[in-house]
């Protein structure tokens, strides 16, 4: 771990700089697979998913009977979580649901916002070692709640062509519409212009490795809209001597074994805890079955040790952190200013890990320094908001002079036109 | 003007096509500015200034001394307009602030979500022809409400080195922090890395020609966000016999008068109003100062006459229009059922200029079919929503088990073990 005492602001650039990822040559890559799959559709998809998945599949999607047998292999304990967890997110996003807001804003002009659901989303969901099943509650659950009318998942599959039981389980529990065992860029590909079996979506939601990452920006280029750009995850802790050290630990230990180049940052106006905390993590990484990688990510992880409380609160906003976990005991000043993170997690007993899974809130969030601009997945990711406006006889005598006299400083005469064409048929009647 | 009478559902994509738009080659011009200023900065501004809009500038940035000469030219009509649409911008935009959502979704578990100003942000204004001071409204006014700190705008200067004065005005009444000379892709550049003189900031807005769209789109690249991804204006209007034919035709040639690549489309259900319409369109062209354009972008319009009103919402929600004028007598069946537009235009006397200029409704909207997936410009499109949670001693043990037995089924044994841990220590305690 790197130790950096009370660093100048002039460095703090460099002290909180992400590492770069270099995507031009995975750029390539992605190109030549759209080309393909816009071109051949579901034959491509076969080829690929042979090539990097290892199976040769006669059917793309989750039929009604592997759904089921799916489903029986997911034990008591874990069905049960699951639905917990998915009340949980289920009372947070709904309490999120916004109602028509109707002003009107001159006499006779009214004007109003209303949300609707986006008509087609698709989720991404990797697989490999961690099957994510949480990831499908983030993005199925606000889905539903929305009114999203299709929900499309795309996973791909093992080598024996099968999905993860919890996967199905989750998917099924959740109201995805149609489930395909599809991966990777293919996936990606796939859901930017449809195929025989894959629906074109309008938004695509979820994580994966560089080339899903690359994909999505790619499919924006295209008319398909997505979450958010994607990098590794990261964590940032701000604790002083009120905070348990061995909690930290665990907490910057979570954040690590996510991947080689997960973010892990302590900042403290306490010297004393930045030592707790080091040797707590020593001790607890032996016992990880994920140590390798987590060995790898603290070993680029760093402790900030700052004088003041404003400097902690200017560098976490210069960060702008995926997770921020404040334990403090000044938690009231830290909460108020801080501008930049995607979600905050309170107080000794709030772990990163209750608002991966459980807590209600999304596990979606701006990570490489998108808190200072993105919103975490929230309901309103599932929808669009439309305006409207129905103007009375009275409403355009009231501003119509105004649009006359602007659209023609603004050399648009047509513009006024629309509007002199109007009130002259008034003014006759 | 071509007339399409009940095309096939299977035509659909062809007659509701948009024209595409090639941006290959621009890309790489894009990419060459964006370089040169990453490392140059306020050098490479003066030059392609000097380049692209034909003065050699020795300060960038507007002074109080232009600022104050610029605003004595705006004449006082103009200035009564400009507050009244501001006014009307206002009261709309603030009706659209949302309180903190706040729930306990477990006993123990609070959760909330808050929307925080982006700090920093980006308003590109073009010049040319038409100076779009109107624009600075529906950005500037929103920005102000939501709290953002800094707001930088950037608008090319004229070859005598001014800018507009309603420009001027207009974003010295709205709240702008600083204006700069600077237009184009230069302009997008400068935002993205800062320069010595420029800002660096996390979102641009605003409209522009191709190069500027482009170098939107490449600026996402470097970690800034943008409001939407933008195409040629367009407007479709939905009407039947209940509408005024005089009224629609001024409202297609006001989209029409944008430039020639803009999408004018009529829908009806009546043969005899596509009749009067074209006849309208034909008669008020000719007085158009902008008419050269106006015939062009005319030429391309399509009169689309379907049998059914259930066809023609299923085809208006096919294209998503970003300006749809509704002037129908079975308005409510409509209303409900148009899931794709961007603003929607009520009833005879509501002309799409009204929502471009003064109802108060935004007028930066989805193009190019992302009604389907995009919101237009709201406020909070000048926020992001954070999450926090702070979970008790109870709290914890309400969902701890649940988090571990999901973490462990995705194989992250670090997430379980930091609420082990907690887990733990209560129960010795």
């Amino acid at each position: 771990m790197n130790k950096i005492y009370n660093p100048e602001r002039k460095d703090w650039e460099a002290v909180l700089k992400r590492p770069t990822q270099e995507v031009d040559q995975i750029e390539g890559i992605v190109n030549q697979i759209f080309k393909e799959i816009k071109t051949n559709g579901d034959e491509v998809i076969k080829k690929y998913t042979q090539q990097f998945d290892g199976v040769a599949l006669e059917n793309n999607k989750v039929t009604e009977l592997e759904l089921e047998e799916g489903i029986n292999l997911v034990s008591e304990e874990l069905k049960n979580a699951i639905l917990q967890a998915k009340s949980n997110i289920e009372v947070f996003h709904k309490a999120q649901r916004t109602s028509k807001i109707e002003v009107e804003t001159t006499e006779g002009v009214a004007c109003w916002q209303e949300k609707r659901p986006i008509q087609k989303v698709g989720l991404y969901i990797p697989g490999g070692t961690a099957p994510l099943f949480s990831t499908i509650l983030m993005l199925a659950v606000p889905a539903a709640i929305a009114g999203c009318k299709e929900v499309v998942l795309c996973t791909p599959p093992n080598k024996e062509g099968k999905i993860n039981p919890a996967i199905l389980y989750t998917a099924s529990l959740c109201g995805v519409t149609q489930i395909f065992k599809v991966g990777g860029i293919q996936a990606i590909a796939g859901m930017t212009f449809g195929t025989e079996t894959l629906p074109k979506v309008y938004k695509i939601f979820g994580p994966g490795n560089q080339y899903v990452t690359v994909a999505k920006q790619i499919a924006t280029k295209f008319g398909v809209a997505i979450d958010m750009p994607a990098g590794p995850s990261e964590l940032l802790v701000m604790a002083d001597d009120s905070a348990n050290a061995a909690f930290v630990a665990s907490d910057l230990l979570s954040q690590a074994e996510h991947g080689v180049d997960s973010q892990v940052i302590l900042v403290s106006t306490s010297k004393q805890l930045i030592e707790s905390v080091e040797k707590e993590v020593e001790t607890q990484i032996e016992v990880l079955p994920r140590k390798e990688i987590a060995i790898q990510a603290i070993a680029n992880s760093k402790l900030i040790f700052v004088e003041e409380e404003q400097t902690a609160i200017d560098l976490i906003n210069e960060y702008g952190p995926e997770h921020y976990i404040l334990c403090v005991e000044n938690e009231a000043f830290f909460l108020e200013n801080t501008f930049n993170a995607g979600s905050v997690f309170i107080g000794n007993y709030t772990p990163e890990s209750a608002g991966d899974y459980a807590s209600g809130t999304n596990h979606t969030l701006p990570t490489n320094g998108y808190a200072k601009q993105y919103s975490g997945v929230n309901l309103d990711s599932f929808m669009k908001s439309m305006t409207f406006q129905k103007i009375s006889d009275k409403g355009i005598q009231a501003i119509g002079r105004t649009i006359e006299v602007m659209a023609e400083a603004e050399g648009l005469l047509a513009h006024k036109n629309a509007v002199t064409l109007r009130l002259k048929s008034l003014k006759n009647n």
